[in-house]
C-alpha cells in the first residue's frame, strides 16, 4: 500500500483531504488518473483527485453523514493504492451543510435550515492583493450577504484592466502596457501575445481560491463560482472543448468538497461567442457526473435567457432583461421555470456611466423587496466611482453605498416566514405586492397564516383590510428603508392601518392564536 | 325674416353666437330643429343650434378665416329664418386657433404654433362652488398646464360623494344622505331614487360649463371634455341610445364653437358596463358629423385599450396599463397606433390609499420626461389627502405637490425642439432615453440637429459621446428636477460630459453652426 496524509476526524459536511505523492514524469495534469472511494454506513462516494504540483496528488471528500468511513485512493498516478479510516463527527456551529432546492422555488441547507439568499457580486475580489482580500473579507463579515458571485479566471473589463495576482495556467500573458484603456472592448477576446499551456494548471492559483472559498465557508457565505466568463483578453474564454473539459474536471476535483460551492457555468454566457448551447450542455453533463454532491447549478444571461427548464439547472440565475421591470418579473419566471428564481443582476447601486451600475440604494433595496414578496431572490452589487478605481462589484474592498445596510433587515423579515419561502399572492390588488408562505398545505386555508404587503415606491397614508369577521392578526408596520418595526396590535374584521405616506413601507400580518 | 342678436365683429377662431326667440310649446329640446349656415369667402359651415331655455335658441359658430361672413339661421323652432352679416377680424393675442394633429405624432395650433401638451386632470372642478372654481382658475393661471381633463356629468367616487352644483337634466337626484361612504362602490351604477327627464336638459348646467371652458380658453388651456364616465349614481352612464345621442348633439351644439374643446368620449370607457363598442362607434359618428371643426377626439381606457387605429380617433388618450412601465411604453404605442400618444393617467402625485394616486413628485416628473423623450405626452394629477377632502384630481383648488412646479421647465425645453415634436432615437443604448426631432427630412442626415438625452432614475457621473470627427454641438446639462441649465460650451469629436451623479439629469446637444 502507498502512504497518504489525511485527518483522523472530520466534521459532517467538512472536508477530508487525502494527500499522496505520485509521478512527476510527463504532464501529471493529463497523463495520470487519481480517484478516491469513500465508504460510510449510509453512502459510498467516488471522487476524482487532482495534481497539486511538486509531485503531490490530492483527493477531497465531503461526508454527508456522521460515523466511521473508509477510503481507498487509487489510479495511475502511483504504483500502489492508499487506504485508511476516519471518523465523521457532528457538524460544528454554523455548519448547516450544502444548500439545496426545496419547495420548488426556494433553498434550504441540508440540515433543513431555510436559506434565504442575500447575494452580492465581486467578480474578481479573490484575485486582488492580500490586503484587499482581507479588507473584503472584513466587509463581508459585517454584512448580511450569504452568497457572493466571483470568477476563477481573471477579468478584463472597464475599471478592471490590471493583471490578476496569479493565472490559472502555466505561461505568460500579453503585454498589458499596450492596452488602450479608453477602448478596452477592442482587446476583449483578442488573444495575441498570450502564451499559455492549457494542459498545465497553476496549482497556486487554485490553492488561493480555495483559501478564499474556505474563508467564505467559515462566515456562512455561499461561493457562487463563475467558472467561465466573456470579459477576457487572455484567451480563457476561447479554449478548445477538450481544454474546457480538462479545466472543469480540475475545478470540480478541487472545489466540489467545499460545502458552500455553487456552480455558475458562466456569466453572460450569451456574450461568449466561441461557445454554443451544445458546449454548455456538455459541460453541464460533466458537472452532473463529476460533482458527487450535486451543488447548485445555473448559468447567467446577458440578454438572452438560457432555457432554465433544462433538468440540470437547479435554480435560475437571471440578469434583468428590462430597464424598468426587474424583480417585478419574478412571478413570470417562477411560472415559466418552476425553479428558484435568483435575480443576481438587477443593476447595481452606484454612479458609473453605465445604466446597469448607477441606480440608487433606495431603488436597489426596493428591487430586493419586490423579489422577496414575489417568491424570488435578488442580488446586490456596488459600482461607485472611486479615486483609486476600486469598485466593490469588481474588486471588493469596502462598501460606500446605502443599500447593503438594509439587507440584513430584509433577511430578518424573510426568516420570520412560516415554513420555507414566500410566494406571490394572486389575490392582491394592482397596487401592492403581497407575499404568503410558499407552503402548499397552508394555501388551502381560506385565510393564510401570514401576509407580507409591500408598497414599493407607492406612498399610501393608509390601507384597509378585510379577510373575514373572526380571524385575528398581529399587525406590524415595517419601514423597509429606515428598518423600523411598529407593532399595531391585534386586528380582525375590517381594519384600517395608518401609514406615514412615505415610500418603501410594508405591512406584516400574522395569524394570532 | 325673424330677428336675431349677434355680434357685428368676431375674431378669427372666436365665437359668433346667434340668439333667437322661438317656440316653447311641447319639449323644445326635442320637438324643434334649429340650424345655422355660415358663409365666408373660404368656408361654408353648417352648425346645429340648441334650445337654451326660456324661449331662447342659439346657434354658435367658430370662423376659421378673416373677412366678411353671412349667416342664415332656420328650422322648425320659429316660423321665419333669420339672416345677417358680420366681420371676422384677426385673432387676438394668445389665440392660435384650435389644436390639430401634425407630424403624425404631435399637435399644433391651427396657426402653426407647436402645441406641447402639459395636461392635468380635475374631474369635477367645474361642478364645485364659485369660490373653489375661482381658486382653481387662479391655480391654473400660475401653472404650466395647457390642457385639463374634466367631466360634464357629476362624479360619484371616493373623496367625491357630494352633490354637484347643478345637474344636466331636469329632475331630482336620489337622496345621498343614505350613502354609506365607506362603500361607495355599492352605489355605483345604482339608479334607484333618481328622477330625471333625459329629454329635457338643464341649460344652466351647460351655461356654467361654458363659462368654465371660456375661462380656460382665455388662459390658453385646452378643455379636454370627458363627456361620459362610469363614476355614477345618477344613471347618466346608463341612458338609452336615443338619450345618449340627444345628449351628445346638445353638447356638440353648445360647446363645439369653443376653439379649445377636445372630445374625450369617455373616461375608462371599459368600466361602463351598459355601453358596447358599437355604442362608442355610433357616438363617434355623431361627433364626426356634427362637430364642424373636427376638434381632437379620443376615448380613455381603464384596463382594456380602445382600438386607437380607428380613423375617427385623432390621438391616443391612454391610462397606464402597467404599474412599473408607464410612459416607457410610448414607443410601443406610437408604433401600434401611428397617432399622438397622450398618456393622461400615469398615476398621480399624492398619498391616498390607491396605488394610482400615491406616487412621488419625482416619479411623476420622471414619467413626463420619459413620455417627452419618447415622442409622447403625459398627464398630471394630484391626490394628496387633505383635512377638507379637497383633492386637486377631483375638485381642483390649490396644488400641494412638487411635480407641477417642474412642468414649466419641461415645457420650455420641449419648445426648444427644432420643427414640431420629438421622436425616440432608435440608436440609443439600453441605459438612456434619447429624443431627436420628429421632422422626417432631418432624419436622413447622418448626424441629427438636436439630441435630448434623458437619464431618468439613473445617476451617471459622466457620459461619453461620439458622432463624427467634425460636427460641433452646443452642450447643455439639464437638471430636470432642480430646473437648472448649465452651458458646457461647444464640443465635437469624442467628448465626455461630467454629471453630478444624481437622478433626473439630461443632456441637450444642438448642432452649432
Amino acid at each position: 500500500m502507498g502512504t497518504a496524509d489525511y485527518k483522523a476526524q472530520v466534521e459532517r459536511w467538512g472536508i477530508q483531504e487525502i494527500t499522496l505523492k505520485g509521478k512527476t514524469e510527463g504532464n501529471p495534469f493529463t497523463d495520470y488518473t487519481i480517484r478516491g472511494v469513500f465508504t460510510g454506513k449510509s453512502e459510498t462516494v467516488e471522487a476524482d483527485g487532482f495534481y497539486d504540483g511538486d509531485g503531490t496528488y490530492k483527493v477531497r471528500f465531503m461526508p454527508s453523514f456522521e460515523g466511521e468511513y473508509h477510503f481507498r485512493a487509487e489510479g495511475s498516478f502511483a504504483e500502489d493504492a492508499a487506504e485508511g479510516d476516519f471518523t465523521v463527527i457532528p457538524a460544528g456551529k454554523g455548519n448547516h451543510g450544502p444548500v439545496r432546492t426545496v419547495n420548488t422555488y426556494h433553498f434550504a441547507y441540508e440540515d433543513g435550515t431555510p436559506y434565504y439568499s442575500i447575494g452580492t457580486t465581486c467578480y474578481v475580489w479573490a484575485l486582488q492583493s492580500d490586503e484587499r482580500i482581507s479588507q473584503t473579507l472584513e466587509t463581508l463579515k459585517k454584512s448580511a450577504f450569504n452568497k457572493i458571485r466571483f470568477c476563477i479566471f481573471p477579468k478584463h473589463y472597464a475599471y478592471n484592466l490590471g493583471e490578476p495576482r496569479s493565472y490559472p495556467y502555466e505561461g505568460t500573458p500579453m503585454d498589458s502596457s499596450v492596452l488602450n484603456t479608453e477602448n478596452f472592448f477592442a482587446y476583449t477576446g483578442k488573444t495575441e501575445g498570450n502564451s499559455w499551456d492549457f494542459y498545465r494548471f497553476n496549482p497556486a492559483h487554485f490553492r488561493h481560491l480555495e483559501y478564499c472559498i474556505g474563508e467564505l465557508e467559515q462566515m456562512g457565505i455561499e461561493a457562487d463560482l463563475i467558472v467561465m466568463h466573456p470579459y477576457d483578453r487572455w484567451g480563457f474564454s476561447q479554449m478548445q472543448a477538450d481544454q474546457d473539459d480538462l479545466y472543469w474536471k480540475y475545478v470540480i476535483a478541487r472545489f466540489a468538497a467545499f460545502r458552500n460551492v455553487w456552480w455558475s457555468l458562466a456569466n453572460e454566457y450569451d456574450l461568449m461567442a466561441a461557445k454554443k448551447i451544445t458546449d454548455w450542455e456538455r459541460i453541464a453533463g460533466i458537472i452532473c457526473e463529476k460533482d458527487p454532491y450535486q451543488h447548485p447549478r445555473s448559468i447567467h444571461n446577458c440578454m438572452a435567457m438560457y432555457d432554465h427548464t433544462r433538468p440540470w439547472i437547479t435554480h435560475c440565475s437571471i440578469q434583468r432583461q428590462d430597464l424598468y421591470k426587474t424583480t417585478e418579473l419574478v412571478n413570470e419566471y417562477r411560472m415559466r421555470y418552476h425553479k428558484p428564481v435568483v435575480m443576481d443582476e438587477i443593476a447595481y447601486e452606484g454612479d458609473i456611466q453605465y445604466g446597469w451600475g448607477n441606480i440608487s440604494g433606495e431603488e436597489l433595496v426596493r428591487r430586493f423587496w419586490e423579489a422577496t414578496c414575489r417568491g424570488g431572490y435578488a442580488g446586490h452589487g456596488e459600482t461607485y466611482m472611486s479615486p483609486d478605481d476600486v469598485l466593490w462589484w469588481s474588486h471588493g474592498g469596502v462598501l460606500h453605498g446605502e443599500s447593503h445596510k438594509r439587507l440584513g433587515f430584509l433577511h430578518q423579515i424573510m426568516c420570520e416566514t412560516p415554513g420555507i419561502g414566500l410566494r406571490p399572492y394572486e389575490k392582491c390588488s394592482f397596487d401592492e405586492t403581497v407575499a404568503v408562505p410558499e407552503d402548499v398545505m397552508m394555501s388551502f386555508a381560506p385565510v393564510k397564516d401570514y401576509y407580507l404587503y409591500y408598497y414599493s415606491f407607492m406612498r399610501p397614508r393608509f390601507r384597509e383590510f378585510y379577510f373575514d369577521d373572526t380571524t385575528k392578526f398581529r399587525v406590524r408596520v415595517l419601514d423597509t428603508w429606515n428598518m423600523t418595526i411598529e407593532d399595531r396590535g391585534i386586528c380582525s374584521g375590517r381594519f384600517k392601518i395608518d401609514l406615514p405616506g412615505r415610500a418603501y413601507m410594508a405591512i406584516q400580518l400574522r395569524k394570532a392564536e
